[in-house]
């Protein structure tokens, strides 16, 4: 039985685990704010880079998307070293077309980010733009089965973020030119 | 990179993992199927258990249950063995109330199945019916962190499965009295 | 074609329009908050009533939960005024046990909530406390079919984010706790 | 009270009335088709136009998705009508961004066929590929806001219909070719 006693695991470790494993695994901060910024910049002139890379910073500060990429590259790891039983082993080492555990646990995170991240997520698992192809052509005997659909997943929540805060702005600003022009006819 | 030359591992051989795997953790068949009992019987009076086995024994072939299982069980296996890393060993040994992907494994599986399947799953989730408590309060060193949730979903498939199968059954009975109602019309 | 060219609707308008249309249905705030209650009581001792309130008012804040509102509620009013066409007039007027629209609308507004608010909406869409209860059961010529649904998600998602926020609370008190031993220590 | 003493409606009624709206909306069979054969065909080197039509109507027979497709067309020809409240009827009309209902159903129905499913539905609401394309950019008062998506969720189910059987297929010959080999042994 789980010991249900103990304190749980404190949600800064947590989340430094997470962000030392994306590195580990060879991807960048940037590398996932790219991808945001190349799906984000047509609805979006003014788009910076650094409103991608904040967009990022903030994903990665959620439970769900720590936790999804903690068992994602776990996974990954151990089929990398060859660790886990089979048949799963042979399954996650050769990414099987119809796994789809995979995009599952990745999927589990972008739910939070409503449904233009679910279809960005899907352009992306489909597209491969940017580190996610990169990660999909590696030579040699890396496994990232896991890593692709994760980062898919951050940049997709990301970017749905983006597409949400650029609209509230939108809104703050129509509201201060209404308050404005009402303020400017009272006083005529 | 992924070697996409080999061949997939054959279905039967992960299927065949999938249900010894089960039945290693202490779960059989019939232990899903009394659940899947409980749940369907107020709906339709003369269920068998026997249907309620055929029915769990029909999910059990399905591909995403058989991912699915692998990869939980393996989690649960490495977790009790303490060869998972850090902060994860942790979280899964300690079963973390906030922890998700354990739910999200076992939802990917759900949806296939309708929203029968997934109200079903959330209902045996906090309900806790037979196996399934027995699991979440076994002394001991086990970790079932994945496996309870795995049998809520294979429970809950097999019992949209039914109810699904029972609806059908009952349109052909109508439409085969109205035929013969129509016969009976045409006679006369 | 959608005109894009015209200005999308203000937030305010749709979370005004949303708390009106759920008031006029018969459900209030304190309803709903009466059932996130009974959900979260057993795991925080000192939850009291105005938090579960100040939860219900936060998730319908939220666009997802309000867009979801504003259709299910026009689809259970337009049943009631038998304005649908057929089939659609009578699946939904009679509430039919196999139509999933009414749950997938709902749910599209949970999974923001996370895996938490996935098993609760689960839970209550079966067990039907409270206020849900009696919208299922009234008399009369009322059509509750999403309506019903709907009260579980925001019952779900406010219950999830008080599960979330009271973690969060008490890993500050722990942060905290902590400081100021070592502060003590410090100074001794 | 929802009525639950009616017979519910018979599916062939439910099956054909989803099929005559698609067809009345200016959506063929075909079109859905030639969708999934671009989709597939680099997966599987001799798939036929037939194939692909068998796999939508295998598609539309399903309960999950006809459903799906009652209610998207229904609020679509309702919103062409102007005959939804305020401010459902312009968030509908003018499509916007940020409302994912339609997406919510769409998306509803993909999860039954597996995560290859959800991630060609995602790439094909971004991609917008041949009808879908067409009935997003349709001049005059149209509103599709609904079936483009209901269409994406057809095609996307399809496809993924499609790769599962294709692996079938594959598994058979190989357990054929063996089996052949094996007896070939056994002769000499």
């Amino acid at each position: 039985m789980a010991d249900k006693t103990r304190d749980p695991v404190h949600c800064h470790i947590v989340e430094n685990a997470t962000r030392e494993l994306i590195k580990e695994r060879g991807v960048t901060i940037e590398d996932i704010a790219d991808i945001v910024y190349n799906m984000q910049v047509e609805y979006n002139n003014g788009l910076t880079m650094q409103e991608c890379i904040d967009s990022v910073d903030r994903v990665l500060e959620k439970r769900e998307i720590q936790h999804a990429v903690l068992v994602g590259i776990e996974l990954d790891k151990l089929a990398e070293q060859k660790k886990l039983s089979e048949p799963l082993q042979s399954i996650i080492e050769m990414d099987e077309g119809l796994f789809g555990v995979d995009e599952t646990i990745a999927l589990g995170s972008v739910f939070g980010y409503g449904s233009i991240a679910v279809t960005t997520f899907g352009y992306l698992d489909k597209a491969k733009e940017g580190i996610i192809k990169e990660l999909d052509t590696e030579p040699g005997n890396k496994v990232h089965t896991f890593l692709d659909d994760l980062i898919c997943s951050i940049a997709a929540n990301a970017s749905s973020r983006l597409a949400h805060r650029i609209r509230d702005r939108q809104e703050k600003l129509r509201d201060e030119e209404i308050q404005r022009r009402d303020e400017e006819e009272r006083m005529s």
